[in-house]
């Protein structure tokens, strides 16, 4: 008989490197899951930035593994009366405060469980006002992935009671002959992150990206230009990206998270 | 039967994350310990800063779980005569160079088993004279996490004739009317994590943080005061730390480490 | 009867750490070998330094588990024609872009196995042209680590046919007098990394270092210089490095990579 495999609990936050408060994390679920696998999907998220959270979490998701319990803290509120929520969805479950970061989860309409975590028997005996992800999201979330049903870390609500935030999806224009959308974020390469979905974007071919005064048909990879030249295309996230090849368009484009990009038809 | 679960290493060094360093320690440790469990602490200590380091490990370890090895390296004397270590006390092993990284546990009066790191039998063959974070403390603590006793790693030394440094701790003023201490580091956030204890501001209504010319009451919480205002509270390290709501005290409030902060009763 | 250890896989790329790359290659990894450790060796490649990647990865093998699988990606060609190779030399495996960052593999001449990655069954469903490392490295790694035979991930090749680079390795001068080398990169600490290898300057009382109008003799440790002086030495990747005792060489000395440091015989 195989043993069941370690299960697997992924942090993404806005806690940094540059402290232990990840290691702290850590340390409070492997007390109580000792055999987990702990994945960082990153704690680089800009501070309270709760809306880039929710977006990264939602693209991470289909690289997890199935059983992942997903820890997810940007928390600004954090000791304010917000409440603390865990949710299941297909094959994960999710712990996360109830500020909006779980907005896609919740947006999908296919919420199995959705509880208020309450339950102190499943949260460090002393909690500080100031770090609930190591005092009761890590916990929560070590739990769960030790076995417990979700029922068992507090009350169940409905899950439309819980926030939803408006994520930052491309607008129709000209009867779709053309997509207003935004610059997300610039990765550490310096592309630049578009809220242009991929679907949106299909067939390539037909599309171009106005950004910045430039043009940009869509490219099928880095190739289709010259070093130093810009170019646009489908990303890692499954979003439109702008990119320099072999340099940063953050730096050359000077294109800030929040600017506008229009998606249209080639030669229209 | 259930099997045992696997031991944890917990790292805490000053040797970042930007070159293979801590990638090569865990190579060494998983040579000898394969099941290990690895937790980063943090490899952000200011470089060569064996306080802030000796602090930062204090702080971590009611987190860690029971049974963790601990290796801490902050060694600006690395190649030196200086002595390597080996500690035991309650549920947790240390190795860490003797330069005063393991105050805390040395003062504490409680340390069960105390050794000069130096058989050849648990280090690396080829020892460098520059990272002993790799070649002599990753694999004596992956040999303590496989299960070798801590005598076996070298000759026993009286914990007395460690080297211990002066931590920041708070002075009493006006008979216990009014406590200095000082600023230790900024946080990720710009949250400034001071030196006075939870206990010495309790209970917290009573209390009031002198610093940058603010005067500001202990706060519950964040959610205290308005987006942009400062004020002071117990934080995650169980200290007072004092912030701006959604913003960074450091850039704001101009306070480096070292700086003094006061803590006063309100309306005294 | 013992269970075997769980399989290791080593990660070097230039992915860094802010987005959610290196955890999405996680989540891909523990899909398919759930019980594996995976060491980040670094994620802090200078981006598109194919070069710097090799070197790094190069010296950071002696310290890795035998049986380790490395995923190495430095990869400005991703989704151009180049081709994705694994290869198989002694107790390790490897998988990356056929770019020359496994120069230092294939320059051995010791490579049991080589084949170019092209099996479908073994790499994600859906590719980018823009995340390999993701899609296809980290899934054939995973098989790898799993206990597939090197040969299934696709058709064999000649070790010849694959991509070498020039490495920064050290030049004769004057018949063996002398050697020039160069700047490789600084660590975190500001230490200046060299291509001069320790056996070049070996015996070290014999040799001494020029750069940036220092002579300085090779000294076996930081401390046998005062605090803020220059001193050379061999260093934790088995080259010479240049340091400030206490202090950041890159600063204080201005040398950037590529620059030239000589070695010579002291006293000539």
């Amino acid at each position: 008989m195989t043993p069941a495999p370690p299960p697997v609990i992924a942090l993404l936050t806005d806690f940094g490197l540059a402290d232990t408060y990840v290691g702290q994390m850590k340390g409070v679920i492997l007390s109580i899951a000792p055999t987990a696998q702990i994945i960082d999907l990153t704690h680089a998220v800009t501070a309270q930035q709760v809306v880039e959270g929710a977006f990264l979490l939602e693209r991470a998701l289909p690289y997890l593994p199935e059983g992942s319990v997903i820890v997810a803290v940007v928390d600004p509120g954090v000791g304010t009366a917000r409440r603390a929520i865990a949710l299941k969805r297909g094959p994960h479950r999710f712990v996360a405060p109830d500020n909006g970061l779980l907005t896609p989860v919740l947006a999908s309409g296919r919420v199995e469980a959705c509880v208020a975590i309450g339950n102190d028997d499943y949260l460090l005996p002393q909690r500080s006002s100031t770090f609930h992800g190591r005092d009761l999201f890590s916990p929560a979330a070590a739990h769960l992935a030790a076995g417990i049903p979700i029922e068992k870390l507090g009350n169940a609500l409905e899950p439309e009671s819980c926030m939803q935030l408006d994520m930052p999806g491309p607008a129709r224009l000209n009867n779709g002959a053309a997509w207003r959308g935004a610059i997300l974020f610039a990765d550490h390469y310096g592309n630049l992150i578009t809220s242009i979905e991929a679907a949106t974007a299909s067939p390539a071919e037909e599309w171009q990206i106005e950004a910045a005064g430039h043009r940009l048909p869509l490219s099928a990879t880095y190739g289709d230009v010259e070093a130093g030249k810009p170019l646009a295309y489908v990303g890692s996230f499954g979003t439109v990206e702008i990119a320099i090849r072999n340099g940063s368009a953050r730096e050359r484009l000077k294109l800030e998270p929040g600017a506008s990009v229009i998606l249209s038809r080639r030669g229209v």
